[in-house]
């Protein structure tokens, strides 16, 4: 089938994600039978393009990534997303707009609308997730169309659709792991003898830190995350926010404690973990001393995992280990997007 | 929809999935709309049994476990394999016959007469897999059926699904895992200064070692399962064969090996790893000294997993880790099983 693909906000997620699928175009057609055009792209600051006939992928990439206004490929005259989507006669769209966290929006805005133009929608931001889940699934169902969202934890990696698509009336009662990369990688340098400041440094350094650490170092983007998987994944009969999960971050500990956690075979985690108590759930962030025996010791630097306990199998643990030039960056949330969209195209 | 069930081989995994199938039956109604009947089974010694409008479940696992024929719950005079897949009316064919794992028989030629009678089949058969992949899943695919075996490897748990469903257009370029169990106890079990030879009796033991346990102390247990991985997951150019897999097994590791590694800080394990080269696939058996920078290194006593190296995402590992009451029993593998028939009746 032919899709026509809408991308508001094109930024480094969905220009890496646009190479993804000009890199695996002709196996999409030979092996799933599935070809696309661009037909809508809008940007924060190179203006918006729409054409159904479909946009020229190379020139709208040199355009913005030369500072460029997108306009003049456009065919009809839109200046702002909610047009795009609506002009863009898009089978699927990519919602990877800038975010307020605290809002979701204008993200959620952009979903909702995409959906009752009858489109698909996938996206990285966890926003959405947090702010709509329900609200936007339900729309989606409503719609026959589908909302999916693999990169928004993990980045990229399956953890979702692992449920979804391969764990079928699995229950999930469980789960811990390491969702937050930065602090990780903090933890990982102190070790190493750094002290937080400097290690903290380095992150903002290789872009994997703001320039106030606090939403990584406070347990905050951890928290979306465990929020994101318990309302997904744990079905709790309640929402499930960031702020219902007990928090705690990685500000208290000192080289001292991780010197005294390595004499004795341990280390520091800023482990996140769920699990089900009755009707409810129970969700916390906070650091965790673990041994040589837990599958999060191992866990290093910028890498991160997940152990799921459920009813029919043993503990099953994901874990994505960074490697040279692979280590959680645009490339790897882009193919959760692209996954995601593969999986609707097959399923739909 | 309605799907009638054959089961050929009635023992103890096929058993898990009856009582599994039973307990989730309410879920795969409300959930799925699937309802089913057993309406064929065959077993080594207890008979068979075919009935087109549903063999009594509690009935059947209540003979058998008590030694009983089940020849009375038949509507059918049959007295083979064939013929109970031939007249049991069957959308879906489990297949759990013990198996000659040196020509894959009497497994393959149950599951070609079910894909020939246009049933789906799932199997835990690794025989199946290495002797049938190709032609079983051709045969398969004309028919407009699936030959499925999640349940072959890591016991039940998501592998062949995770990359069939979850990481589309993924190019495998190589893996690295902990496939037998059985090995990676016994070392865990020196580890704490057992003799191999204790090692092994403690795995006869508890029933996780045969009397001669060659085949898994010698790699070839892991040999097949490495050879299941490369034919289905990196599509090798030639079929390949354990044979193909150059192995060596834990017979020559020494409780002195083990206490030198222990001291540096490693420990040996029994590596299963494949690459591709060039056009070619490059596969091994070995044990490996690994220290705790490797994913490996805490995967401890009957657990495994395997870490996956593809052209769009860091290392996916998966850990499958033993806990109480969980530990690679029929129960996971049932549970493998029914993964399949979900997938399958929910996709076609």
């Amino acid at each position: 089938m032919h899709c026509n693909l809408c991308f508001i906000g094109f930024g480094n997620v969905a220009r890496a994600l646009v190479r993804l699928l000009e890199r695996k175009r002709r196996l999409l057609q030979s092996q799933h039978g599935i070809t696309y055009s661009l037909t809508g792209i809008a940007t924060g600051s190179h203006g918006f393009a729409v054409n159904p006939q479909g946009i020229d992928v190379q020139l709208a990439l040199e355009k913005v990534e030369s500072g460029k206004s997108l306009s003049p490929l456009s065919t009809f005259q839109v200046s702002d997303s909610l047009a795009v989507i609506r002009h863009s006669n898009a089978h699927v769209m990519f919602e990877n707009s800038p975010v307020n966290h605290h809002t979701g929006q204008p993200a959620v805005a952009h979903v909702r609308a995409a959906l009752e133009a009858g489109q698909h929608v996938i996206t990285a931001n966890k926003g959405t997730v947090v702010h709509g889940y329900r609200e936007l699934t339900a729309l989606a169902k409503s719609k026959g169309k589908k909302f999916l969202f693999e990169s928004t934890v993990l980045g990229g990696s399956p953890l979702f659709s692992l449920f979804r698509e391969t764990l079928p009336l699995a229950e999930l009662h469980s789960f811990k792991g390491i969702l937050n990369a930065t602090t990780n990688l903090i933890l990982s340098r102190m070790e190493s003898g750094e002290t937080f400041d400097e290690a903290v440094k380095y992150c903002q350094s290789i872009g994997i830190a703001e320039t106030d650490p606090s939403a990584d170092v406070d347990g905050w983007d951890a928290a979306i995350k465990v929020a994101a998987l318990v309302t997904v994944l744990m079905d709790a009969s309640q929402p499930f926010t960031p702020q219902d999960v007990e928090r705690k971050g990685i500000r208290e500990i000192t080289p001292g404690m991780i010197e005294q956690a390595k004499a004795s075979g341990k280390r520091y985690k800023l482990v996140c973990s769920a699990e089900r108590v009755g009707n409810k759930v129970k969700a916390r962030v906070a650091p965790e001393l673990v041994d040589s025996s837990s599958p999060l010791y191992g866990i290093m630097n910028s890498s991160s995992g997940v152990a799921f306990r459920t009813d029919v199998l043993p503990d099953y643990s994901i874990t994505v280990t960074e490697r040279e030039g692979m280590s959680g960056g645009p490339v790897e949330t882009a193919y959760g997007l692209f996954a995601d969209f593969v999986n609707i195209v097959t399923r739909h």
